[in-house]
């Protein structure tokens, strides 16, 4: 890092470099960094981390004894880190050679990861050359058990090749058992597949996976908070999680023990409202036992194939080919057209609360509705998967018909 | 038929009697001889066919041309099997020897049956010694494919055994498969079981399973609508499975093709807002696509054991084993004894339509909750589970805390 560097391959904003710099001194889901930028520009944040001055009294930041304490200790462990900091034309030198960053700014920044507010990532690094923001709208997120089944490996395999012949992009973490699976299932039929590492995208974990990054990257994207170089801790996966689960449409699992961390990104999918769903699978198999807990307990949706997910993320474009034959049971003769009527009140009641135009955060639209956070995130994963509503870069807002 | 009987072991009532009698001349589930049963006395409907004298001009009974011209074909039908009809010293002189009669007015009468309506069974034929009434109080109706697979037989009979150890009984139709294995699993621990025929108690059909139902009325019960005698027929089974779905408190598919007779019994469960789950399987197998599809279509549970049945079905009493870990997902920190909190606006509403004492018909409830029936169904099905409501004879009533 300390040669010159040549000239990055992409124009690089101020900001998104003040940003990856960020990314260099504080741990991605750091909230107190989420809560300073957002009230700050990044270059005012790392200049006041750089000249260890706390930023004014404004509102979030540093208002009370206790926040002032807290981002007091932020900056500490932020500081310690400041020696390692490379110079703003290392970091763009990093770019090039199929390595890029993009910041929320920038116009390939996909809209999905602000939902996750203060916990957004500060910047992405991207490798490979598929565009994130394109990828990311018709995508799933299809993780699981490490330990896979060859029952689960199979499964996941030929639905992420289902997915990718039908032009969705698979999303996973790049590990071992399901994820695996579910890339080179979307490979396989030249789908678009994207790796989300908790470690450098330049760091091959797990090692055995080296070469099948490298075709990920080929045709998809290695994508990861952390600058190139950093190495996994276990501790960064359950960071990570969080932006598998709000990159893509919806979340599916395939095969999660009881303790499974494929359940930690299930939660998150969960708590953002995303359509969360589960492959069942014998119930004999213990690698089963989560997917199945959590379509019981989570309400998540049982699919057993890409059609069913699909349904899931766009039933309107589906149901043609799966409308049940008339007599075949309680859904049975429902009129895809005309879903609003089948609405549950809850989620009819939320709908209501939309505004006309423009975007509504969740609280704002929980608070409209007079329904509880629990209530309105069920209400708007079902919504988003029946395609009543969208997320957009303001917030949910009502899908105009194409 | 034609020899002088022996004095019935059991004393029949005229009515039971009556009915039985009925029960030879129409097929079980017959709307207009339903219609007539509910505003004439057994005996003089009875009468009436033998004289082929209509009844009068009561509400429903022949009051319009189209229902007299309706009810003068089912007098044509009846009437052709009269020269077959027993005496009635006959009809008591089969019972005896391990086979019983019980009519809707005796206190043997299993109250789950009245939900049936007009299609509420004549009356019903026991074999075996086992209470019909008190072994339905606890009780699970497993069917399932008769084509079942190693993998769904093995489940089938866990859970049914597991069922019987933990004093439920299981309900099911006798059939090779999925049926065979719930009951024998369910005798492997000395559990009551109910084999509900399509055909006289006394008929052993499948012929192989002659044995399975001497073993099933040594320690439960075998019973019909049929007469001893009546050999099965295709639409027989399909009127059976009514009495499966309502006699018992809910009911589990393990494995169903997506065209099984098992999903016929499925749907009278859900349109009877009766508890319905389905054990899953794997995604690549046919055997278990009808469980996957009314999972993801029906709303039914997802259940992997009989902890998860007993869970599905008296919740209080098994949430103390099963409440997940704090932070395990959105359904954590639900306080099962105050759980009204956490029903849905629909629920919440019917629930607060149900009247402080007695009982109330379906349709009165959907009115006073101002819901329509399809949720007025599933919301029943749903506190019935949770165990706010029960059934009784006088219909749905709010259940009194023990």
């Amino acid at each position: 890092m300390n040669q010159p560097s040549p000239a990055p391959a992409v124009e690089l904003s101020e900001r998104t470099l003040a940003r990856a710099s960020l990314g260099y001194l504080a741990e991605p889901g750091d909230p107190a960094l989420g809560a300073l930028l957002g009230i700050c520009e990044p270059a005012e944040v790392l200049a006041a981390i750089r000249a260890d001055m706390l930023p004014g009294t404004g509102p979030g930041c540093g208002d009370s004894p206790a926040s002032r304490a807290a981002l007091e200790r932020a900056f500490g462990r932020w500081r310690i880190r400041l020696p390692k900091l490379p110079r703003d034309t290392d970091i763009a030198g990093a770019c090039g050679d199929g390595i890029k960053l993009v910041g929320p700014e920038d116009p390939g920044w996909p809209g999905g990861l602000d939902q996750l507010g203060p916990a957004r990532p500060y910047a992405l690094w991207l490798r490979g050359n598929a565009d994130l923001r394109s990828s990311c709208q018709r995508s799933v997120s299809m993780v699981g058990s490490r330990a896979a089944t060859g029952y689960g490996a199979h499964v996941a395999g030929e639905i992420a090749a289902d997915l990718g012949e039908r032009g969705w992009t698979v999303v996973s973490g790049g590990a071992y058992g399901i994820d695996a699976a579910a890339h080179r299932g979307a490979l396989a039929t030249r789908g678009t597949t994207i790796a989300v590492l908790a470690c450098g995208v330049d760091f091959p974990y797990p090692a055995g996976h080296a070469d099948l990054f490298a075709d990920i990257a080929a045709h998809g994207l290695v994508i990861s908070e952390w600058p190139p170089g950093v190495r996994p801790a276990r501790t960064r996966f359950l960071v990570r999680n969080r932006v598998i689960a709000a990159l893509s449409c919806g979340t599916v699992i395939v095969e999660a023990g009881e303790r499974s961390g494929a359940l930690n990104t299930a939660r998150h999918a969960a708590e953002l409202g995303q359509p969360l769903m589960a492959v069942p699978g014998p119930v004999t198999s213990a690698q089963s036992a989560g997917c199945h807990r959590i379509i019981r307990e989570w309400g998540a949706s049982c699919v057993t194939s890409a059609a069913d997910i699909i349904e899931m993320l766009s039933p309107l474009s589906a149901t043609d080919a799966r409308a049940p034959a008339a007599g075949q049971g309680p859904a049975a003769g429902r009129d895809p057209a005309l879903p609003y009527d089948d609405l549950d009140a809850d989620s009819a009641r939320v709908l209501d609360a939309f505004p006309a135009r423009g975007g509504a955060g969740t609280s704002t639209i929980a608070v409209d509705a007079g329904v509880d956070l629990d209530t309105v995130l069920r209400c708007l994963g079902m919504l988003a998967g029946y395609g009543f509503i969208e997320r957009g870069d303001d917030g949910w807002r009502l899908r105009r018909p194409a």
